[in-house]
């Protein structure tokens, strides 16, 4: 068999790992021959393509980011569509494609599976948001690097006395908040999916700072100040009647600072959560899910994704994946509650 | 209540964070007092014991080792057994312990539980080799920290065309050695759990360095030469008819120089994989054993121990954990070796 | 003796190597005590204290922060001055200070030296801008968290062809900057030392990403858009008219996005950059500096520092470490430039 | 100017960024073209080269190894000779040669360019061996690794109250035992430039130990049992008879655990210290040698070799840094024993 790989959306730590899986494993065992599309869909729309073989994998699974490339573009947009993909998958001898990608990635996959073109998926989201897997790779690289990091504010912090306020990725839900928080000692987390007061906030900051802490404050990018039942801040403003600029750290830093006194620093993490080597548990998972992938084509298992469940590695159909986000549950935000303050 | 608290059986990263855990959940959330008893049973027999409150647990999840000291005491021998040990508990007024350990351990739990004495525990083991929990704490630093060394290694392998053998923990199982090898892309795998023939692991050797790769061989501390149906060797002696010095590591180098031609050095990671700041991952899960520690005292699960199976928290009986190794499966030693070569 | 001590100013990593090499030769060798002063000249001032022994250094040197705490007070001002302090040295009992600090603190040191005060000083940047030294402790640190920070900002601009901004430490001097830079492989570092023109920043991005790169530009903190001689941006207003928020890197951006059409993000570092876990190098100039200002006490080197010349611990005068910044010296920036574009 | 390059010895952290910035610099500064031959020397007498330009170099600084390969061949042995390598040079039209290595490698450059074989020299010696240049680059790295692999070592001993002995790099010198000793706070630091005698070793162990501490021991690899006066052992012999096996860690750990009877355990750091991402520091190092080595090649410094004095890079005679060894000095070691026991 030919197949086509594509890695579409943000990068995340462990892309490399999956394409080296599926490749020695398709290539040594199964004699399949693969063809990389460069930067996700745009290179499949565009039949933009490199070769993709066991000398172009060579190492590669320890290096961040994607060899094939990534982009944001919709396969559906332009001049994309089926029949654009179905001319290019003839064009280049293709008998399916792997598409390794997140929400948007496999909503797309299942268009074009709902329509024919034979399709297996591989989930990606570094904020660990989507149903349907227990965890997805760089994941845990991601909270192993903002954890590094609140290690670190945390000496300057308790150096002087400051509370300092981390922001970490997160847009749509809590999972890298609440995990380098807990591994972190944080003494409050703030996420999406929880509505906390600012007097809330406030409480536990206060607890922590007379108990002689420099207190730590984890916040996910997409926590926002509406969910704060601030009385003091408007829709759109901050707590000082000013358009809100910056991140969600660099807002909260100034609020909490007025009103406990205590001297407050933001810092965003931002894009080197995402980059860089992968951990071990990722590139075991990464791997593991590239090799799957390459059994679900042997097996024809089109429209469907590779997932972990437990220790398992699973086959999902796309839909069951797509639709609903997979949030932080109740439970385990008020586990991990329990210990701010 | 009051609780005690040990840890026994030797260190593993994240003993620190199951010890906070518990601590500032029993003692904030539910009043609970805490006494550590110093090196694990021996301070339980010995009343040897040490002050444990919010104050002692301050900022050390993040350290490696335990701050209560361990031991491999055995609770029966000398002068321990169920009446000093209920002796101990009466003295200091203790309601309930909690127990983190091993398999020798847990065992030691179950006796003492099945005579009366109120146990949880929390299960420890850097090897990965306990049944009734899908990951314990401590097994995802060592994998990291071997996977680390390994990436080190291959870069010299590769500067001077030698296969690298690396030996790693893993006494009776070898999950350490599968995750660490699969995440550095090595091109064998020796685990005690698979006899393996020196012909085989020279021809993953040979093929590895005929395509110009400087070939890794992991191995885990507990295969022996003796599953290798190495013809030339005799029991207890070396291919060369020497008794067999030095680890696993150090044995097999040569007969792959021998047998290979190829110039071969060993490494032994040893203590480095044990120690120091735990991961991410470990101390996320290690924090929430010690927190539902804390809920199996609450609800009188005497005899049970705190796991992780999925994403869960859970409790299980001692005996479902005991009498049989978390061997790596079949499947999974499969999937891994067709990546090797 | 009995000498107190202080940590003054911005924490460094390093700080407590320094007061540990200190106290435990003082304490061992010479027979001498330690007093800490809390949270640098304030401490002095109020006659705020804490013990400062054996036992309080122990295991300190590998850990972020300072175990004294530090502030920017002004020993001058409030109720401070030379005679109050002359009275809380007496009232201790004190032979003498160490103060380890920053300019602002030598600079304290030397007017209290001056009228008699008995002072040797440690100089404490993280920026290494104190004249009369080749490195200050903290400085390695600093450049390794950000060239490890900026390996992985690498990977996720190479996966979406994307222009990384980077900005770090250094608001008066680009040492941080130059040192990272080099060590990531950048394609533009801009520094407070060099005036540098938006047209010759695109022509270096322009020049990397037309040979398939993704560029990366590293700027330190001091750099501004009034040095950058832009023709469109006026002084105190960004290119596009409006006033400029956030640091250089976060106006850097835009502009470079502006003028070449490529996708460019910008990553502050921030406070993760101070903080955390000394590197090796700097644990070792530390302690050797800490027991060298023992030595100084010794011998009465009042109103000197002790200072890294080569691999030589030397002695100066804070005069001579004071007054002009040690800033990169133009053949430095000439050949670190070769490497742009 | 065509220059030919090699790397010829062990391996070392900053290969690469060498290799990087003579070619970068030499390629688009100076127009020079560059060859790379291939396993140091034998590569020059075989003619076994590989192309070297800016592709070739493209993203090398952080990878450990050497692109170009290595081994420990004399370019004098077999069909080698300067007669053989004047013709290898013309045949490929190569004016220069920029050969980085250790002793070894320049000894033997020294040669060739005293028979008129324009040759460049960069010192590479991880062990930091080599007189006439502070630092070499390699040496931070492994400083580095061994450090932290000693913190991770002391959490263990410490849960177990162990002795832990960690044997580290250096043939000769004490340099990497020296630092990284310093760094972690060892209670003893063996070193092959200094007899100490099992009775004070055995009294900075204990003392250490009964203040609570688990002790930490580094000896150099290049230390002998014959340097410790132990009147115990004969030559050759170990303390109980028998003949020394293993690295000298491992033969001095029982005899701890037999003189003061605290359980002792050795860790070998091995070849991890020399492979793997180079520190920053080594990176600028490297980087800036490897730009003078093609300054050198311009101003025709045959016979000479680029090094670091303070802060600069200077131009030193091969037999200025030939024939001696740079040992750790007695105030070196003095200055580190203050912190013994």
């Amino acid at each position: 068999m030919r197949i086509g790989m594509l890695t579409s959306g943000g990068d995340a730590p462990g892309l490399n790992a999956v394409i080296r899986g599926a490749v020695l494993t398709g290539e040594t065992v199964h004699g399949h021959e693969f063809l990389g599309f460069k930067d996700g869909w745009r290179g499949l729309v565009e039949n933009d393509t490199m070769p993709l073989g066991r000398h172009e994998v060579k190492g590669v699974s320890k290096q961040g980011g994607t060899i094939l490339g990534t982009s944001r573009t919709n396969p559906f947009e332009g001049r994309g569509g089926v029949d654009r993909i179905n001319e290019v998958m003839t064009e280049n001898g293709l008998d399916a494609i792997i598409a390794i990608g997140g929400e948007g990635t496999l909503a797309a996959a299942k268009r074009l599976t709902d329509e024919g073109v034979r399709i297996v998926g591989v989930p990606k989201t570094v904020d660990n948001d989507l149903d349907a897997t227990d965890y997805t790779f760089g994941f845990d690289t991601a909270v192993g690097i903002a954890t590094e990091a609140m290690d670190r504010l945390r000496t300057t912090g308790d150096a002087h006395n400051r509370c300092m306020v981390a922001e970490v990725m997160g847009r749509h839900v809590g999972w890298i908040a609440l995990h380098s928080g807990m591994a972190a000692g944080a003494h409050a987390i703030l996420i999406p999916e929880q509505r906390t007061s600012l007097d809330q906030l406030v409480e536990w900051v206060t607890s922590a700072y007379d108990r002689g802490r420099a207190p730590l404050v984890v916040v996910a990018e997409g926590f926002t100040l509406d969910s704060m039942d601030d009385p003091h801040s408007e829709r759109g403003l901050d707590a000082f009647g000013r358009p809100r600029l910056g991140g969600i750290g660099e807002q909260i830093a100034p609020l909490i600072e007025h009103r406990t006194g205590i001297e407050t620093r933001a810092t965003t993490l931002g894009h080197i959560q995402r980059g860089g080597t992968p951990s071990a548990f990722d590139r075991v998972l990464a791997t593991r899910l590239g090799m799957a992938a390459v059994r679900s084509v042997n097996d024809g298992h089109w429209g469907q994704m590779v997932a972990l469940k437990g220790t398992e590695i699973v086959h999902v159909p796309f839909e069951n994946a797509l639709g609903k986000l997979k949030t932080v549950p109740q439970d385990r935000y008020d586990e991990a509650a329990l210990l701010f303050g």
